[in-house]
């Protein structure tokens, strides 16, 4: 009776939530340590978006479907002081968050037979996507000893005649890497070389706390860079739901990329113009919501980090930017994989994370934290995974 | 290098609009009638939304991706209210206008081989999602003569094993009609004896100034209806994209599609939380911007019947809800068909509609004008369509 596409559509972050709901129900305390949604811990929509938002609920006409032009040109000047990327505003597309660029994306270009070139772990936005529009992901190897920068050698094993896309997320989620310039470059050469669609989200472009954040399409003049960026992270309102796909150095190929992709834009409308309207005071003036926001994050991160691996049986990359870890753990004979780890942590002490192999191949035996919530929350949850393993152990 | 389903997407209304924008770049006055914008015209935004957008601004955290419980909440209130539809906050889902609610139902239920069975004409986001998704648009026939009420016969007619679900849209766009009881009931009927999903847009609910408007739901209390319904047009907010789709009277098949709908909803978060938090306000004080809407709108569409039909060569069945008329046009030797015609207008005159053709089988012969404008404005087109097939004949 139904598509044969929608079988395959899982979305781990969310599922999950359910079986923590109804231990909720049951009279159990949950700390959520599982969405990357800064609005549900202590951090506040911006003064200058809630200003935005006076001006921007005056204006529900339909836009258009390309994004509305004032924010397009402030959206094309942001790319070029915060990224050092050199795009015009008709080089871009304003999406109902990156969500749906990833949607446009992989309906442009996924059908049967197509195969998705995702990091291994990815978010997993893009595993659904490629399954609902019936291909294949396929996962190149990201190297938690090197930080979970990508293994090129490993991308170019996977690369064949079905390879639609290559996917880079930077700084990523569910690692916390900040991929390094050589990282980059060798992807980049990779898509050059193999005339691949290179895809690059940097949603998390201004929350980096360790190393330096390089934009992929600041670092070629030629290679065509599609790239997936938004205002859900970096302007802390992930529930407005507004992000922007732009074609950087467009060849004749990206440029029939952005047109098929324009023609679902015109299907759906626009993005919502309220919230068009709403973001514009905010770019230009990061600097009055991002300082103290990565304060905060850096230091939840350096706790995470340090108490992570003072557990015995878990260990954990330094997380670099984000604001998520994604600590491995000693399953042995414990647990039959993350998934079981992930939920019998849930039932036993009330702390809701999401299991590593939610994010496809690479993700096992890990799962992935956001530490978004204050300290003492942090440590509370810290001693009860701490309390956790010493139990199982 | 594209996947197949692209090729066949397009969106008549928005299509034409590169066509005016180049006119009106070298030099020529345009008159819109083509959108249907409120807001591009002389109706504003309400003001208890407009505040709602102050509160809204402050909630920018994902939420639950089924909608907003305090919104599903009002949303549940107001279908009783105003429609007599009896649906619990649980029944529903929230989404970006119901352009996602068409993407979403689409998704679920159309493969190649499937049929999807519309109105003829239908509103064009219908076919878009249908043969996005590989699937063939059925088209009933509406009969003109009858107020453009679906015709019973030929629907039943063009039921196959193949049929995904049955389309109202009530009342319609793009003919204006408001169908009657019967019709509805015939149309009940036959979802019930064929097991078909009956798909219900009442997006234009609060807009009816002639004949009765009733919700299909309100007519059977065991046919399970899926209606489709929103902010966009009795709320005068079109671009802050928010709909709704219930399921009322639900079987276990339809609270099957609900499932799937509901995973759909998650890998794309949630709807904007701050325009949720928005309507909230309004919503039990639809009389506020209501009555002087309708006045005006009443007015436009008694103008717009009566101009139309003192033309030679064009004739128009009386508008009696939404904002549109759809008139036909003897083409004879003239034009070649109704996409000529509308660009021939166009070109002329600076006039621009919709073809006919654009909204499917039975839309030929015909083109949507939009009577949104002044009635200065939509005289002086008149006058300009008026002189144009007096030039023609």
């Amino acid at each position: 009776m139904f598509a044969k596409r929608i079988d395959s559509v899982e979305y781990a972050i969310r599922d999950l939530v359910e079986v923590a709901k109804k231990l909720e129900k049951d009279g159990m305390d949950i700390t959520y340590l599982n969405i990357g949604d800064p609005g549900k811990y202590d951090f506040e929509t911006p003064q200058k978006i809630q200003e935005g938002f006076l001006e921007g609920g005056k204006h529900n006409y339909y836009s258009d479907s390309q994004g509305d032009l004032e924010c397009r040109e402030k959206i094309a000047l942001k790319e070029k002081y915060m990224n050092d990327v050199n795009i015009s505003p008709d080089d871009l597309i304003i999406t109902s968050g990156v969500s749906e660029s990833i949607n446009f994306l992989s309906g442009c270009l996924v059908e049967e037979s197509s195969e998705a070139l995702l990091g291994g772990p990815s978010y997993p936005s893009y595993i659904a996507f490629t399954k609902f529009y019936e291909g294949t992901p396929v996962f190149y190897r990201m190297d938690e000893k090197n930080g979970w920068n990508p293994d090129i050698e490993d991308i170019e094993k996977n690369i064949t005649p079905n390879t639609k896309y290559l996917q880079i997320i930077n700084p990523n989620n569910p690692t916390g890497a900040v991929y390094t310039e050589k990282t980059l470059k060798g992807m980049i050469n990779l898509a050059g070389q193999y005339d691949l669609f290179l895809v690059s989200d940097e949603i998390y472009d201004g929350m980096v706390f360790d190393g330096e954040f390089k934009s992929t399409a600041s670092l070629t003049d030629d290679v065509p860079v599609i790239g997936f960026n938004g205002f859900s992270k970096t302007y802390l309102i992930p529930g407005a739901r507004l992000g922007y796909v732009y074609f950087a150095n467009a060849d004749e190929k990206s440029l029939d990329l952005k047109e098929n992709m324009l023609k679902l834009a015109r299907i759906r409308l626009c993005a919502s113009t309220p919230t068009q309207k709403a973001v514009i005071p905010a770019i230009g003036h990061e600097e009055e919501f991002l300082g103290d926001t990565m304060k905060k994050i850096k230091s939840r991160a350096d706790l995470t980090y340090k108490r992570l691996n003072e557990i015995d049986g878990i260990s954990c990359a330094k997380p670099k930017g984000a604001f998520y870890a994604f600590p491995k753990v000693e399953l042995d004979d414990k647990w039959e994989n993350d998934k079981e780890f992930v939920v019998d942590l849930l039932k036993t002490k009330g702390i809701l994370t999401v299991n590593g192999s939610g994010f496809g191949d690479y993700g096992e035996d890990h799962f992935r934290i956001v530490y978004l919530a204050q300290e003492n929350v942090l440590s509370e949850a810290f001693d009860k995974i701490e309390d956790f393993m010493k139990e199982k152990y």
